[in-house]
């Protein structure tokens, strides 16, 4: 006789777990023992007054997890098995190879100089809460809780629109796609415009997620070197010219990870390029509204008038990078096909933040605080380029931009910023070492400073105690050398 | 002598624009002709008090767009040509072929059977608007909208991960990343696991949006077709044993389009062809939540102990499509894939509304309007099934599912349902004709009829619409045979 299971119909589990539960038991114990017959599910569904898939469905959980064995016309039987050591999947065998991880972790009280992000402290928490509000008390919420549109919020799209033609970056023939942040903007186009083997040219260093989200597209990396005045023209041209790439991705205004800015007349000398090797030109202009000091120069969007260039933008570098919202503006043609790529990947961008960001823009809190964060980058971009003057040892070389939120740092040799990085994350301070970033050319010597998340005296601090650590170690290496026998001469 | 430009300090166009269009309007006007030398920048910088990189701008702008050519060590000229008609790219030809669209546009007052989504006038706005108030009030809130974790928002993370365990649908070696809906969940799917060629199993008929995903991304798609009881298993059994597919892809509870879902012993026949043919199964689990009628059957993520099941579920049918928040579910190894690849798409998915939604959930109000959901739910299901056996022609097919959003319609020979959709659309009613949704069979003469977004007076409505059309469709059909003249015998 098989004990009576004992069933909650008021429980959360449900009553067809509850009953797999009671046999799994039963069986696990030993009261069931191997070869025993089930009852017949409508003879047991009639004895609990169940209904009989509930039984069905108990079954078989225990016999998908090998407990029990069915046959078809004699019924369930208890198998000896036990449950749990069904064979798995070779996944390893079944997966790509991994993406090599970047990024240090720090504490919540170190100094991280290792993120490119805008300081948390300097949200303007208010003119969110404000912003928010507005949207929630607004008679379209429901619709923005609904299904969107793949191109982005109407109302959105529309003000970012009229906002790029006023600064010129919308030209005739262009249109524009809310995505969700640069980086999705990014992936779409390495979605639509990259075939295995295609030739891409880049900065080199660069971002690591263009670089990996380039090369897992199959796309063939065509890096030039970054000075401090952008890509070195003499480079680019050579291979412009040589290898008629499809692409060219370019961050024009303090870009990531050097700071660098491209002079206006090496922006014509890249788009003449462009249009003379029928290369298609992706600016990636998520820092060129930071900029501190100096005038603004156009972007390559801007003055480009034969339609080769796609512009990428976003609100997370002077807004709210939890919110994911960017946007791209170029000519209708590739737009359309990014846009059915950008339904598959994820149907459309969160709505309702869209919704919030524009209340934060149109009511012109955001440009209050694009002012607020322009002071606060001024004074953090100038107490880094001080305290690293000050504290980084003889023969270091840094960058000097006006603006955005990473400084490129080169250490007098010996001197290796990754291996050095272990060492320096004991004191609590962190940066990103300048191999992440290589595209062909690692430099062993550099790092990125990320400056504009941290605060002026912590900016000081940090960089001092790299100063401090940097210094020894390289009277430790010297002094090494120092005492190092002699070599023979043979 | 070029007539001197009047430049705003104070306007929100920059000056090197404003030189710019200065010397634009100067040279289309005539008033600067062909081959005329602009001023040097350093003297016109000077003349005007700006920063030389100002009028060098300016003068990089006028180059772009052709009014200028610039000369080193000479000057610069106006050049003939004008702007604006540079030549393009061949868009055409460095862009992939274009994915077919689906979908028919309806206006505001229309009767739209053709989204899969829920009722917009059951969105719980008070409740969201209290969930979204606490967000903000909450200490957290800067940190929310700083960049977050590609994995997800940690308490969502960890809430939703409690709910699987308790649930049975986290197993041991078990992850879980938060994705932006389902509709990521399956590109990230394809991403990691599809190489081109890999053969993919799924239903036929099936929803769009996951075949085009999979056909994009290189794979071999077999369709099984889909019964009542979802995937004819000797079909399923046939084609897995002589194709050993990578991937198995399925909706086991009201499957989209037909509402569809597998019984509890097909179930554990689709584990056991996947454990043998060493195959992947991803249930796609977005209308489980929504049965208004019938016993719960176990999830195949619940009855695999194997390992072999990812499970992808969603906020946006439950709640609030806009939000786009979903999640996957699966053994560590490959999600560890997935998160990388998370990482690279779009960094992380909006955290606003991660932390609006845990809320909405951990509050109960989720539970809440899940009851209401299921209730509006079951008197649309039977208002849709009682006016389809009303209003339908005789010889009319259509499932009867226990949950979910969709019927899938069969109308009798002739009737073309995509024909007959603009006839439709004329009388402001909407269906997504069968053609949209079939792998490599299709069904000319059905259509999917979402009916859960619509109030049961509309479906009324629209579904006697369309009976009226389709009856006098038939007759128009029928009597044109019994009129057409008897073809000459030769």
């Amino acid at each position: 006789m098989i004990p009576q299971p004992v069933l909650d119909p008021q429980s959360e589990v449900p009553l067809y777990r509850q009953l797999q539960q009671h046999f799994a038991d039963l069986i696990r114990s030993g009261i069931l023992s191997n070869g025993e017959r089930l009852p017949a599910t409508r003879e047991l569904a009639g004895q609990l007054g169940l209904n009989r898939t509930t039984v069905s469905a108990a079954y078989e959980l225990l016999e998908s997890s090998g407990l029990i064995t069915g046959h078809v016309g004699r019924g369930s039987f208890v198998t000896a098995a036990g449950g749990g050591n069904a064979p798995g999947l070779d996944w390893e065998a079944l997966l790509p190879a991994p993406i090599p991880a970047a990024g240090p972790v720090l504490g919540r009280d170190g100094i991280s100089f290792a993120t490119s992000r805008p300081a948390e402290e300097l949200f303007p928490l208010d003119d969110m809460r404000v912003s928010c509000n507005e949207v929630l008390q607004s008679e379209g919420l429901a619709s923005i809780l609904q299904l969107g549109s793949p191109a982005g919020f109407e109302p959105l799209r529309r003000h970012l629109l009229a906002e790029g033609r006023q600064q010129g970056m919308v030209k005739p023939g262009d249109d524009l796609i809310v995505t969700s942040g640069c980086q999705q903007a990014l992936d779409l186009v390495a979605r639509v415009l990259i075939r295995s083997g295609d030739k891409v040219v880049l900065e080199d260093p660069v971002y690591p997620g263009l670089k990996n989200l380039l090369a897992q597209a199959g796309a063939q990396l065509l890096g030039v070197p970054v000075g401090s005045d952008g890509m070195e023209l003499d480079h680019l041209e050579r291979v412009m010219r040589r290898e008629r790439p499809k692409l060219l991705v370019v961050t024009s205004d303090f870009q990531n990870p050097t700071g660098a800015t491209l002079p206006p007349e090496s922006r014509s000398t890249v788009l003449r390029l462009a249009r003379e090797c029928g290369t298609i030109v992706i600016e990636n202009d998520l820092y060129g509204a930071l900029r501190y000091e100096g005038e603004p120069i156009p972007s390559l969007k801007q003055m480009d008038e034969s339609g080769h260039t796609i512009l990428l933008r976003s609100f997370s570098k002077i807004a709210f990078p939890g919110l994911r919202v960017g946007w791209v503006i170029g000519p209708r043609a590739p737009l359309a096909r990014l846009l059915q790529s950008k339904q598959l990947c994820d149907l459309h961008t969160d709505q309702f933040s869209q919704a919030v960001l524009l209340q934060f823009a149109e009511s012109g809190r955001l440009a209050a605080h694009l002012t607020r964060m322009l002071k606060a980058g001024a004074e953090r971009l100038h107490t880094a380029l001080a305290a690293c003057a000050r504290y980084l040892p003889a023969g270091s070389k840094f960058t000097r931009p006006q603006g955005g939120m990473n400084l490129w740092v080169r250490l007098p040799e010996p001197l290796d910023a990754g291996e050095l990085l272990p060492r320096v994350q004991r004191d609590n301070v962190a940066y990103l070492p300048g191999k992440f970033f290589a595209v062909s050319r690692p430099e062993t010597g550099s790092f990125r400073l990320s400056f504009a998340g941290v605060s002026p005296a912590l900016i000081d601090k940090g960089i001092a105690i790299l100063g401090d650590i940097f210094r020894r170690e390289l009277e430790r290496t010297r002094s090494a050398d120092a005492f190092e026998p002699a070599q023979a001469m043979v």
